[in-house]
């Protein structure tokens, strides 16, 4: 029997590149202190939550040739939330990084999330462990989870759990909310004099942790270049067959930088982008009467075959779909004992809603789809509102436009030919192996999440920058977490929370799309990006993605 | 604007491999005969269907030092049927040595498939215009088309078509069928003295072209590598999210070969394969017992995740829902004209059909989810039957699973939660770069395509041998296409047919599934095969297929 496919065993042998200052070794580092910070907004708020851990300045590493003591610690590691294509990287980084300091430290793994703090579930880190999972996908080398680290109860059975393994610092691995947590946890921790650090690696394959200091998430470079394959190899098929429309949602739970880049990589004939149907105010009708014009327009040119690029978070960008959403949530917790309802076929209770529904709502709900009808009254989450994330949009676009181009077609206005496939890929890259930019990436921040560690820093972020230049020339330091928080409404609370970067239509990203998408509809423009390769030449192998390219040129 | 991506650039760099004979130049080859052939079965009515062309001796090329002279000869080509990678490559090859043997000789591209060389539409493919398609995925290079070249009038329109163009040779790149017809135009030509030869090459990436002869159709190592590498990803993510069972159904008419090499390269918990539920006679209700018993016991190990691997044709071969799935057919033309039925909603429509439909057949249907019950009732091909391939197969089986466990549940027999993914790989794999071995296989068939030719033979199969070897090694030669054939009941007929080849339940590929799979049932022995490499070490670049290198070990 197999144990490793061949991949595997080479991409074992690969060795990280590291920031020059961090490759010179962790007891040859300086540190250079910045100006104070600020949160990014609602200031005096954000201060009072974070009497402790706010404005510490930006720090950033250089060599040194006076050699620093690095006395025992020992370090614990938590993965939280979503998988993100070098998770393993980042704690292989932290692991070799601690052991250069001191070979008496000490690396624990909290397993299945943040949970594993609370409840004590470890395991320690070795050589022979970690080396099974260098360079390699997923994160199930201690598993992760979406328990959330926010209560005072949570942070007491950290700290005693801490206390009995004498951790001395803890690193998140996570998103947005997972490093407010982190946040929360570090304040905590100095609050309660703990003598605990905490600091946050910036993961998230949906590239919305993200702001000057952190020119991307970890994750997202792969994952995109994952699914650019994947729309490449079905462009090239439409582009032979001729006879489909290929609709693909994307994965990205809210914001579209993972369509925006995907499209910037294949150039397909339309990408919609959520932040844009929001800005504009754009209804279902709109967006499908836009998309139809292109379908027609194409079939007058004889090209009966297309790609459409979705993002997930579509849906909730649209302003009447999230109103008529939110007053579904509230009428089916209504209904949720009226008998009548619950044991009524679909089209009797498609009935019933539409007429307790206020006449703009039903209006939407109306021209809905059965199928995305019967999905939004059926698929719930634990509170017993619409799983968002479950509605299959490239369904219910694909239905809206073959019902519109039927209309079209017997007023004689489109004498095309409408198939449709639809696709949609999330899963296929979050664990892909880490591309050789997210390889080296993800361990230079476990390395620099121990730097930080080991200049007693806490409630900092790891941060490595000028990603557009080679390895050596990157940018290693901390960015305090405090610096990218504002106070957002959550579940009707005020709570401080670092903010969300959703696309900018103003940026240079979106404009790109912007000044080439007319082309890319009516001409098919195609790129193939082909699988992401390891071993060839550099310029195959070491580009970054698109958007970090406009964003940083 | 980018025209071409980084992989794009560098793939039409490659020089694809040869083998040793072919290396040494088309002019430089030497024909040897082997005894006489005869049909795989039936040889008498495919003997009387083929008076011409049967009975032909399977030949082999060697080098020699005698130089041959080759006269000017204008050749067309033809890519038919469904996208698999490599085939630019075979036309790549096929241009070379026609410039090599005489750099007068002259290329045609038939566009859209069999009916350009019916209607005469074609472009000349010169060296700019090639050298824009070496190594790369698709056929939109003159494109492809299902026309099926069967009927009288059509050869004869192909032959005027030749006669203008001056073509004395026609290659036809396509699958079984294709090549069937291939077999018909070839006897044909010869029977009216056309003085045109023909020859196939075996394309297909279901891997069901294949015999003695025929070690394996061209894609399918691309197409598998492709399916697996996402499998692998899924998995990755499975295993550190432990939440979620994917059902992944993969493209594949008819055969599980796909399904049986994606599944031998990533050793899932569960590989469904047609030829064996068909084999043993299995219902719908007994697939779903067994595949729920692995879900249970996999819960009771706190193992509430999993892969399974779905054939698509996997429906017809469930011999109580063939028989249902004809008994539909039946009915469903009945009531084309009934305008209660046709006006009726769906639950109405679905009574209706029980009622009508034989007790058997009705009990299989009633036992179908709702939603599959109205895509077999929806999705209609040109002649109104069911098309199967669109029916949601993965989603058939998790609909079961589910209402089983929810009972199983009820009954304390279950204790575990079953949360579910359902993907669909078929498109994202036809039209990938192919891999270095269908780069090289397809180039060799390109290349052996015209020595075929030049020797003036007609109606055979371009045949590239000893594949697990390294290319130089590799046996360039042909197979009368008379020789794989039989005959088979089609559309009510019998008709001379290539024989399709099944998945063999005896055979090596399938017994190292059987061997292995209780142990992959519930251990994860998951492998992450990755996406294909194209310039690394050998190990991970040049590998065949499994089922390649279990069939010929």
């Amino acid at each position: 029997m197999k144990t490793l496919s061949p991949l595997q065993q080479e991409r074992l042998k690969y060795q990280p590149k590291l920031p020059k200052c961090l490759a010179n070794g962790i007891n040859s580092l300086e540190l250079e202190e910045g100006q104070a910070t600020e949160s990014v907004r609602d200031q005096e708020a954000i201060k009072q939550l974070f009497e402790k851990t706010y404005g510490k300045p930006i720090v950033t590493f250089k060599s040194t040739s006076n050699k620093k003591e690095s006395p025992v610690k020992n370090v614990g590691v938590i993965l939280s939330g979503g998988q993100a294509p070098g998770g393993h990287n980042v704690i292989a980084g932290l692991f070799d990084a601690l052991k250069q300091a001191n070979p008496e430290n000490k690396l624990y793994g909290f397993l299945g999330g943040p949970s594993g703090i609370i409840d004590g579930k470890y395991q320690e880190i070795t050589k022979d462990f970690i080396d099974a999972y260098r360079n390699t996908g997923g994160f199930d080398i201690i598993g992760s989870g979406r328990t959330k680290l926010e209560t005072e109860e949570q942070f007491q059975k950290s700290l005693e759990v801490c206390k009995k393994l004498n951790i001395t610092a803890v690193v998140i691995i996570g998103g947005d909310d997972s490093n407010t947590n982190a946040a929360l946890l570090a304040e905590w921790f100095v609050k309660n004099n703990a003598g605990i650090q905490v600091i946050g690696c910036p993961k998230t394959i949906d590239g919305d942790l993200k702001n000057e200091q952190i020119e991307v998430s970890f994750g997202f470079d792969t994952a995109t270049k994952t699914y650019a394959e994947l729309i490449g190899n079905i462009q090239r098929d439409a582009n032979s067959a001729k006879k489909y429309w290929h609709f693909i949602k994307i994965m990205g739970r809210s914001a579209s930088h993972v369509a925006l880049e995907a499209g910037l990589q294949t150039q397909p004939n339309i990408v919609l982008i959520s932040e844009e149907v929001e800005e504009k105010k754009m209804s279902l009708e709109q967006i499908v009467t836009s998309m139809c014009d292109i379908i027609t327009k194409r079939a007058e040119m004889g090209k009966n075959f297309g790609i459409v690029i979705v993002p997930e978070g579509l849906i909730e960008f649209i302003p009447e779909m999230k109103t008529m959403i939110a007053s579904l949530n509230d009428l089916t917790h209504e209904l949720e004992k009226d008998d009548d309802y619950q044991n009524s076929a679909n089209e009797k209770k498609f009935e019933i809603i539409t007429s307790k529904l206020d006449s703009d709502n039903a209006k939407v709900f109306s021209s809905l789809p059965a199928l995305i009808k019967a999905q939004l009254l059926m698929d719930r989450d634990p509170h017993g509102n619409v799983q968002v994330s479950r509605i299959e949009t490239e369904k219910l676009l694909i239905e809206m436009i073959r019902t519109r181009l039927n209309e079209m077609k017997a007023q004689g206005k489109y004498t095309g030919k409408f198939s449709d496939q639809a696709h949609f890929f999330g899963y296929e890259g979050r664990c892909a192996f880490p591309s050789n930019f997210d390889a080296d990436y993800c361990y230079s921040l476990g390395f620099n999440a121990f730097a930080l560690i080991n200049f007693g820093l806490t409630g900092y972020l790891s941060s490595v920058r000028n990603l557009t230049k080679p390895a050596a020339e990157w940018i290693a330091g901390g960015v305090p977490l405090t610096m990218m928080m504002n106070m957002e409404k959550r579940h009707g609370e005020m709570k401080a929370v670092i903010q969300k970067a959703l696309v900018k239509l103003d940026g240079p990203v979106f404009k790109e799309l912007e000044a080439n998408r007319e082309d890319w509809a009516m001409n098919d423009r195609y790129l193939f990006p082909g699988a992401i390769q390891y071993f060839g030449p550099t310029e195959v192998c070491d580009l970054t993605s698109v958007t970090l390219q406009l964003e940083h040129k």
